[in-house]
């Protein structure tokens, strides 16, 4: 049971995610016909492994089966979207709240509110209906919508998080918090430079 | 007007297009997570050139406009699903008829009625949704459904029908009809000993 | 030792095939740029699994490990070209012989001398070498070329090859020896109509 | 002629960056496969339009074919790699070096001594031979290598040069040159703390 609940539910989540990515496809392909800008640089996606999955239904004191992994766990499909300029995730989210098939189950904005150690990013999780021949089963996706620059320093970050014996950790620790600010300055008059090039107000 | 009419049309034609794709790519990988076999060999695509569709809707005596490109013409969008055996055509196309949110316009069996020249194949149009960040937009798309060798049959019919000055036509077009009907004596000769194969009644 | 000799050559393996893959694509264009046809229908590709290495290398009285593994089998790299016609199949296995960095090492025409259960393909082993940032490998790329009637023929034969327990193994294997054939014809009658389609000599 | 040097040029040029690709690709799973790491997050490639390489061939005075479309033109083919740090981009540019199928034609490392107007990166010019089934046929590559950073701010630069009627342009100009320096800070500094979690010297 236990054994088998990874491979079915593996298939449903990256279900989700190809679905997501159709959608996102669509659209900026539909925009770009109209002569309008889709704010995306690139999309990762992510599934969670089989072994972090049963971890974290073990730690909630549920049963790891299809069921929990599907309708308990909010990030097993993960789709990662990177963008040029702050203002663009703002877009982009805005956009992602219109789809009538997306569900809004959770929001959050690390960039208005960054983690205590400088993490900047919109997180937010949709609960989607996947249509198996005739079947409705719904699958949870958590996105990420975060800039470039964001994306670059959450990746050294995460390096340092699953690293161990690390000398000077304090220390480095605080020269991260310190990048992640020069970062979010640079993101900011990049923005700016941007709105004078093309004369938006 | 009638020259912006087909940028936009294409991105939803091929967006409609996309998503049946990903239908068909979540299914395949869910049936064999569950160790079920889905009878697809390869499937490939088409979008009807502008040329095409300005030429069908005049001769509807239709305006060329994107509404008509969407509601009147059937086969803009075109997904074949090529597959091994005669009896994979129907299971697809019972499978297909039992999403939710695809919804049958017409259904033609030129397996078991060929027509007079050899052709045979299963056809379907089926209306499906585009949500495109909120306006949803309903496209059609044609599904041809055929075995291997029906499709390698076709390709050469194709040839000659769109060939000028062809010598000997009709002998060419009596030798075509005799090998589709060897073809599908074949088709049915494989299945029989798939059947054989596996003890299937 | 023994356990890691496979990650190893599986990267130059596929790495044979990803160069294959390039070069077949490249000429497909350039010929099409110059209004020729090259006559691919589709190529799949295989890569022998550990298991089947290490039994093959064992069989021969090998030693497991990285340099036998690329010196001593042939069909480790698999590339299968696919193709309409039976001309095609000699038109491609030609040109493959013109390429100034494949060194033909096998050939055998399994078309004009089937193997005895109905068996029809051209096989070609090849050595290529691969350039690793200055380190110069060989490696064998086995390439079976066959048109679409043969690889769906050899697909069912397949099936028939590992399947226990079969009933009536000799009156299937009477049946698929007498499609093989019929298969055969079918083909050669193909060619005869395209060639009278499009006045070839 | 001239109508017709472009479709065959620009086979030759995609050939070239399939086959750059396929040795990117090939080196990155070889060394992953050695647990070396690769540092390269993502790689784009460019094709020059016909009209920018006919106005180039004609400011130098040359007739307009494809012998001196792929002989006189080094930047027909681009690929960029975009890398995390600043010494991947010196070991990415050794790395290439190293090829025995690789010439190096010219090298420039704007990164040491970048532009008065901030822009970094550090170009390469490769001959490579393609084999278009035994025909040898000579194409440059241009290879340009940064950092993410760097990427991201000549992105926004190129964006100023295609932009007619900027107003204060000068301080846009000004501003731009700011950014730049504070992305190469930034860039030292994000280094710094990698090589203090990797405990690198």
């Amino acid at each position: 049971m236990e054994e088998s609940f990874y491979k079915e539910s593996i298939v449903l989540i990256e279900g989700a995610i190809t679905e997501m990515l159709a959608k996102l496809d669509i659209i900026k392909k539909y925009k770009l016909a109209r002569n309008e800008r889709v704010p995306i640089e690139y999309i990762t996606t992510r599934v969670k492994t089989e072994e972090s999955m049963k971890e974290k239904l073990k730690r909630k004191g549920l049963e790891v089966n299809l069921e929990n992994a599907l309708t308990k766990i909010y990030d097993a499909a993960g789709v990662r979207i990177v963008c040029s300029y702050i203002d663009d995730v703002y877009q982009i989210a805005e956009m992602l709240k219109s789809y009538k098939d997306l569900k809004l189950i959770k929001e959050k904005d690390y960039i208005k509110n960054p983690k205590p150690n400088g993490y900047r990013s919109y997180h937010m999780v949709f609960e989607m209906s996947l249509d198996l021949a005739g079947e409705i089963i719904p699958v949870f996706v958590e996105i990420q919508i975060r800039t470039i620059a964001m994306d670059f320093w959450s990746s050294l970050e995460h390096q340092m998080k699953y690293k161990k014996d690390i000398q000077n950790q304090e220390l480095i620790a605080e020269e991260l918090k310190r990048c992640a600010d020069q970062i979010a300055t640079t993101d900011l008059n990049m923005q700016t430079i941007r709105k004078m090039i093309n004369n938006e107000e």
